[in-house]
């Protein structure tokens, strides 16, 4: 069995300017009397977005090492009837909202447990009805990091239970629907499609995408500063994910997307 | 008495994207050996200002382990007279300008002990005539956070002698003037009253709010996410301070209103 | 010979907002297998501005102790046949791109040794061709910060051979053009100027600059807070650089001058 590593990698949407994560941390430190390190992923998730913090920690937990606890707070159903969740995967380690956003990496590792985050003898207390990440997840996440069975923290769940996500969807035809999964601070936007799509509807060098009621025609290419400056480009990005971006330019804008949105993408007849 | 525990809890105004916070964190390393670790609270208090500033401290600090050492620069008035202070409390550390910034936490924890920082020896130089943070400050909490006896810095001062600042003032009347002391990031507007504030004016469910010229009406209910879309409400946040806040909106917007500026509440008479 | 201290200090134009910095720490936490630290220096160096990273390396190293690892990775030129290198000073160990961004700071610490990095041995596979950050720079920083010799990473460079950048013109004259290298938080420019240009171009007290077709008059003093509210100033900053400011104001806004444009200074003839 994987031993936890004292390492909590932390992903939030709380961001950076308030004192929520800085708090989190306190709480971390005080529980482990300063032994578990934390690392942030980041915390500039958009605003309760689950399938933009699910890309995140999909596309980054396979770069920390084994034992790792992602303490990850995209919470849109705090104070509702969502559960808390600790999930154990053949590698790692998962302490979050069962809404789905730990759901695509701790499936792609492979879950061997799941609990319900449910002992209020974990919890800070007074619980507060809306700081879930101080009061609940920081508490269950250290205890999971100093080595803490998750059987501690409440009764079983089956993995089928848990609320399920998919960032990869397949595109066997020669026209795909695909949601936006992400968009980075260049405005590049990621697709929720198998990185194999990019071949499939690239046999013609070129890709027909259709944003809301306007038609665009979008270059493949290995990588997309090898576009002419303004090109609308597609390509497999750095993470593993089919994307659209403009070089020097701002995909997002110009095709009028938001994460959650859908694309259509074909491949060209002619 | 307490011991530090080789740990700083960072707190200022300098924003996250300058070198500055960086360039304090390798002095810190540099001095301890690598021995004191520390944990960023915020970097984004809004530029000078002094309540946010306590506000973020007393709402954060007493999460963190006893031991712990804030060193907190926000400080307009770096250049002047103002004067630069450790204070010894019942269970922390405080390093910092003498304008109020440390004053709400740092009584609220009991002051044991007040120290001018003025022993040169202990200062980077030169030192610089903008950049406290880095010459003075940070010097400072780094031997304190190493066990070094705050007596070591400078001349006692009385605890009555530090500039005071009040983040809580009592509402006994059915009419009060509350002075905006934070906004996050989604507009939430924080006000700086005792917690029994809220349900001493929200007798009848609701409150009336006067922010300049114009009057609102605030709903009572125990945490925001109950309102209606686009709702003014009226609770207690969850750092435990009475709050104004916009279901999926932005009450700071609303309301025109910025952290320093005075709204007044009332009970509504009907 | 300097002993690397198994700390690395981390520089990039990769924003906080997206997961790359924390891939890159997982990263460096799994090959070091939690033995190295990371303190950020900045993550928002404007995208691809040489200049501005190398300012920021240049003005923050010092502060740092010595053995520190500088990881810098300030690359428009990812994917192309720019080199990448890991450079031994007096002091320090620099790794990054050969763009000029190392230059300033480790020229000004003594090089000692410069290797290419080029050794795959050390590479994470598959290296993607625009997350160099990931595959190339930070497994080689933690192999130096472990105590790797750079000798390991690649054939040697001489130091002649790297691409340089410089950050201090001399100012002689009475009439200079100067490059803006930086602009921080608050709109403040600084100049790629010697530290004594002040003294020299303020001898009537205050100083004409010439942006664009514009002329302006900045009064010389020792702080731009000793200015009055709108008043354009010219001093040396914290960092040890000649810099325009307005007290209160933004003086890249007055100026219209962005990162990389060049302003004219002149002492005024009456």
């Amino acid at each position: 069995m994987q031993r936890p590593r004292r390492l909590i990698a932390f992903l939030t949407d709380f961001g950076w300017r308030d004192p929520y994560v800085g708090i989190v941390k306190g709480v971390i430190d005080r529980l482990s009397r300063g032994k578990v390190r934390v690392i942030d992923i980041t915390h500039d998730v958009p605003s309760f977005s689950i399938v933009a913090g699910a890309y995140v920690l999909y596309t980054s937990y396979k770069y920390f090492p084994p034992g790792t606890v992602f303490l990850v707070v995209v919470d849109p159903g705090v104070g509702t009837e969502r559960r808390a969740v600790a999930i154990r995967t053949e590698r790692y380690f998962f302490v979050g909202p069962d809404n789905g956003v730990l759901y695509p990496a701790a499936a792609e590792d492979g879950i061997l447990e799941a609990r319900v985050v449910s002992n209020e003898a974990v919890f800070l207390k007074p619980v507060s009805r809306s700081f879930h990440g101080r009061d609940i997840f920081a508490p269950a996440a250290t205890l999971v990091a100093m080595g803490v069975d998750i059987a501690a923290l409440g009764p079983r769940l089956e993995p089928d239970e848990l609320v399920k996500l998919s960032l990869r969807e397949e595109c066997r035809a020669e026209r795909v629907r695909a949601r936006v999964v992400y968009i980075d601070h260049f405005g590049n936007v990621a697709l929720g499609l198998r990185e194999e799509c990019v071949a499939n509807l690239c046999a013609k060098g070129h890709v027909e995408v259709r944003a809301g009621e306007k038609l665009f025609s979008a270059k493949c290419l290995p990588v997309f500063s090898l576009a002419e400056k303004g090109e609308l480009v597609f390509y497999v990005n750095s993470l593993g994910f089919p994307e659209l971006a403009v070089n020097l330019g701002n995909a997002s804008s110009l095709l009028r997307v938001g994460i959650g949105d859908e694309v259509e993408l074909a491949r060209p007849s002619s």
